[in-house]
């Protein structure tokens, strides 16, 4: 019996992500997930199938989500002017109403999207079993409204929802003592679970390629980032406004317990795939000074 | 030592509730809250701190909650027009877009007031580990758009949520195999979940006293309605429009295994705790045909 | 529809309550029942309904009871004279082998009431379990007999009792490694096995109010009492005999992790609940200098 | 290496328990225990350390034991005459009294004992964990007090304290729905008890060597009687007062469960031991008809 | 950025897997491995590799090994002639005896494979956990030694060692009551086991394609026969003399519980990896009359 | 009733070995088996019977076993010559190939034994479940082939399996990362499995009765060696060649956990039951220096 090459190339391929399958297995992994690889249907739609494999064959995936350009697409629909101070969104109350809103509803759009093949998730924000507490964040000193500092992680919920086996999606809304609600920025909530849950790999799926040395350069794209050369890259005055913030928590996670943090593409369909499965290494990756490169391990 | 006498009623009132505190201890009691009650926020606070006792003596309860005036009123922030037909709203595709948008809100507005008391919660939608899953529901045959008509319960985030002691508060959206969005009415949504987990008690908060034998007369106030009377008050043709689909609910619910359902007014400050732990029947309380009547015990 | 204000200060009651059961969620709680309390069946009973409310809201309460009076009783019953040293009964052969009979009668007695009250009670001695070794005791240094001085408290048979949802009930028989039974003082006997179980609270239900500055001066009750005035008050030389032992005992379970010991009006009725759940304070509270007061926790 | 011939024979004897130790795995074996075999001390520790040897080879015994003879002795000793009625005692208030409390004195000296061997013993009424439910027994129709006739057994308790490894020890007091106590005879509780529990086997200790065909003559007696030969033997005529009730006790067990009953001398040394672990047969086996003769495994 | 299509399409396969990696989630498949695919090192090392990602996967594989052609080799080796009598070895003791000791040898190099690639295996024979008890079977009437009939299945060990995570590899010895071990064939091992673990899939890894419909004529090769046409098959005439039993137990099997057998050539690299993750069929599928064709997903 | 004397005298074997059987319960024993002791069939289901009482009064035994004199017959059988330096056999590819095979033939004719007896053991190499992870093991320096050095061991395997019920019988082959299989002495193999599941107790099943202090002295035989007499011991240069690295391992097991090693003679019929359960010591016993002698319990 003649098996034509194409099939042969689909064995490979599977046999191919079996040292990886191996050494996720059970393991948390924290996609934080926005921007405009949300805008695309298509595009989300491979994202979630990635997330559902992965959920599949072993790992325990939890999504954290934004959803700012929604944000602003309905703040002026109820004709209100969206505001920015230094990248960060002007919050008043009724801003902060439409916020909560919003995300909670591309929260339940994400879960309708995993439960459509198959699997079981769970849409849950901060303030679900007090999740996320938070304190006002000021900007440069300045009351921008509630817009919420990270105070306190209670992961219990989330160790519960994958006992059971579900698969948490969480939107970045915070809490205080007075029952105020808070906006947090997504990469800072992904950042502060990924630490909480000691996640080994926390993925943020950007609107960009990796981390570049020099920005104007598409060609100087970093591939691996250790946490000794972080400090000169992010002294080299070279990394420019969005991404600053973005580094320093990948910095922070990395050096409180998650092993490998990813910048990479939402954009490139399956990227998350191809990063975890694959040899081909997709974005920047930052890790600890001296940590082995123990993941394109060579195949026996 | 003297003990002034109102401080040894007290002690005489919290041991008048033992006998209901056993009755109870670790039953679900499903609470439908909605309407006037929801609106004012003392009365809201008033429902929460019941609620929030309930569950630390023992019980097991569940809300599902509405919120229908709070759609409205944003249907109409962003310039759209509510339409009702038959009393159900039309949910055209922007509807259904506001209306997930504003229970999700509410919902987790209730997480956060249950949060405050020390007790944990976690708010979801029918969408959530696939709790209601939905066909179209035509009024009078007609297509009122995403109007969801229950097809299957699945109860499982129900009990994991329970089992692991948290509060589940839940939305009426629910989901099909399109992973279109479906607005439920609350009431038909409690009443399923209800006879999903097998509820022991399921309460309606609702904006009316109870169950008029004459709704003209106030002084026809049913306390108790059983499965057999219910045929015959439903014939009678006093029964008013909107009273109507929920005496149907609760006489579904009683035929299949929950063991009393009651209508009460939610305005009525800790109505739920007064009906539960005293001997004061509040509203109108609807179970089966020779049923006894086990819900006042004699203290011994 | 009106409802009476009597009603309404039900609801207020319960709702009172909410703060301290969330506190004592599962905290084991040992209540030391002896003396007049125990002689009058009316605040027998009421003893025992309070000790099952806080079993039913989630509490983990344990039974140590006493029995001298009946001890002598019986003793004359059978033609023996009762004899004293420094207030210990003088406890030769004969007399344990009554004492022992007689504290298991009561032991029994307690238990059948709780039973009727629908919670299920098992009632074990010192040796069940082998839960209580003792060495003699010497009254200043003269034999008394067989009065038990514990060297080794084995809570397993609690713990056990505990997860298996019964309410212990103990009577202070000890044992030692040749078989021999020892009558154990009951203040000991609760206050060694709130130690070993590291109980929350210690509750002494007595024949007085609680601790005087003046036992002379009914007005000097004192109603906290932090361990650094403890031993101000035992140099005052103000407190007698029986007292003073009891207070020992106190101050050695507030050192060793047991939070907050009380000294109350067994003859009050439902003086341990009105201790537990009102604001109003019941005797005297005995708890480590410098701990917070937190048990008047205000309503938000 | 010369071993004398008795160290071998130590070893045969251990071997030859195998297949027991085996058949017996994890099965539930109520000893009955009363009469003169609890009168004499040297006795009484060898029924314990037999049956402490059971538990420790791994099967669950329970104890029931009886108390008769002290009974009586107390009765006197507080100055009554004891009383009995068709061999009942005539049980009015202060027997039940002293009955109650001598039965719980002869509990607690057997736990005392099992302690003493290294194994945890817990001692019970029937009134702990509501094993014992009864009504008053009436004797031909007259009312002779408080003995007791079991409505219900509830061995949660039981099952309970196995899982937990410890030796339940119960002495035969029962409760009824008004907290009245029953003194009940001990051969009724074993035989109720080895039913609820559905022992493998229930063994009587007794004060004659079996059963007899023909009571006057010692030569008839019979080692193993099937329930059809039963009936028979009752309508001979030949068995005596006190072992008919037992007979017709035996009778109710076979046929209800348990797999086989032993009425055995409790007079002979270790009698449970051999009876359990050799092929000499000691007393009266009794078993339903057709069953094969399991008891006397041929080694391989 | 560019990827190059290559890439694309390994991300393309491993999504292609996703509905099967679902529908074999926590299933049992059980895998008969034997003939040319384990003589040639670089198949056998193929077929681990596939046994090995199906359970990373989160499936439960379970193999079932032979080893003639090893066994033959030995018997030669030792200076003794193989014979055979209607294909089933004729097993005199010192056959058995050198069969015991090749299978076993196999079976624990297998063990050492899948140990090489991470996972944790446990190699047993049909003694170990009592697995397999057999009768001698007789070939036509005639007794050709010990070769084996499988009398019962004793599957405990296998579901402990799956619920401990380990992959079982199982040898075709059994044993009877008097500690005889018997040589069994191994398919039908693998298709008793296969119905007493109630497996979803068994797979046979044979030196055929598959099935013909004419076995001269290597294009009638039927990739799906249900269980009404296997009759018609087997009265064919068609069917040559290694086919007929294992066709017989494919019956056997899929009349019993289990979902499908498929009957594959082992010497196709992955070909069980093709089978399960692919559209593309690979060999014969026995599956029941009427079962749908649930192996082919629509990809949503 | 009489009982002659030898009833009452099994009576007394069992009650003698209460103590031994309560000090080992749930206790893990190592029974090493090699040599002569297995080359008889009687004297092998003697000690098979020995260890499977073991495990029915409450122990955990697993057996380690070898097989030398079966090897060599093997090896001579296909042609080869066996060959040995300083005692180690010479273990080239073939020999190993054999080695495995007769090692794992002779292991599961011991499950067969076991399980006649009616207690369920599985056969495991130290391939399985990653047992027993090896080196090459040089003798002075010199390549003697696949002998192997144990480096690591994983007891995950044995804990599963004796949690399961099942009794555990190894066969001491060894695998190293590339899949290369090693031949371990199994005295090295049994004394590093008792140091990893910290084992109560290492009984050596040897051909010779105990440690002599003077070998060529049968009446210098030493029944306690501890510690520190053991290095005055190796260097009297009294310890011959064979019994050098035993006592080099008794020395280790007994300095890293093992509470007590025991050199016996494995001819003697059921010496390991003699050793454990009679005051009658056989053999050597190998203790911590300083160890108090609890072996021999004084009956109470």
């Amino acid at each position: 019996m003649e098996l034509d090459s194409k099939i042969m190339e689909k064995a490979a391929t599977l046999i191919e992500a079996l040292p990886y399958i191996q050494r996720f297995n059970r393991k948390i992994i924290v996609v934080k997930y926005g921007g405009s690889a949300m805008a695309d249907e298509e595009l989300k739609r491979n994202v979630i199938k990635d997330v559902v494999l992965l959920k599949l064959v072993g790992f325990k995936p939890i999504i954290v989500h934004g959803g700012g350009k929604e944000i602003s697409r309905w703040v002026s629909k109820v004709g209100m002017e969206p505001r920015f101070v230094n990248g960060l969104r002007v919050t008043d109350a009724d801003t902060m109403e439409i916020a909560e809103m919003v995300l909670n509803k591309v929260n339940k759009s994400l879960v309708s999207m995993v439960n459509e093949l198959g699997v079981k998730a769970v849409g849950i924000s901060g303030k679900d079993g007090q999740l996320l507490r938070c304190d006002k964040k000021l900007s440069n000193g300045q009351d921008i409204g509630f817009v919420g500092d990270i105070k306190e992680v209670n992961p219990k919920i989330l160790f519960d929802l994958l006992e059971k086996d579900f698969l948490p999606i969480i939107c970045p809304i915070g809490f205080d003592d007075n029952c105020q609600s808070y906006n947090i920025n997504a990469d800072d909530a992904a950042c502060a679970i990924a630490r909480a849950v000691k996640a080994e790999k926390l993925a943020f799926l950007t609107d960009v390629e990796g981390v570049y040395a020099d920005p104007k350069d598409k060609d100087t794209l970093i591939s691996e980032l250790t946490t000794d050369h972080m400090e000169e890259l992010l002294n080299s005055g070279n990394i420019g406004g969005g991404m600053l913030p973005k580094l320093q928590n990948c910095l922070d996670a990395v050096l409180n317990g998650v092993s490998r943090v990813h910048i990479m593409d939402g954009r490139i369909a399956h990227c998350l795939l191809l990063e975890i499965f694959t040899n081909k290494g997709i974005g920047t990756a930052i890790l600890k000074a001296g940590d082995d490169h123990f993941y394109t391990p060579d195949e026996k």
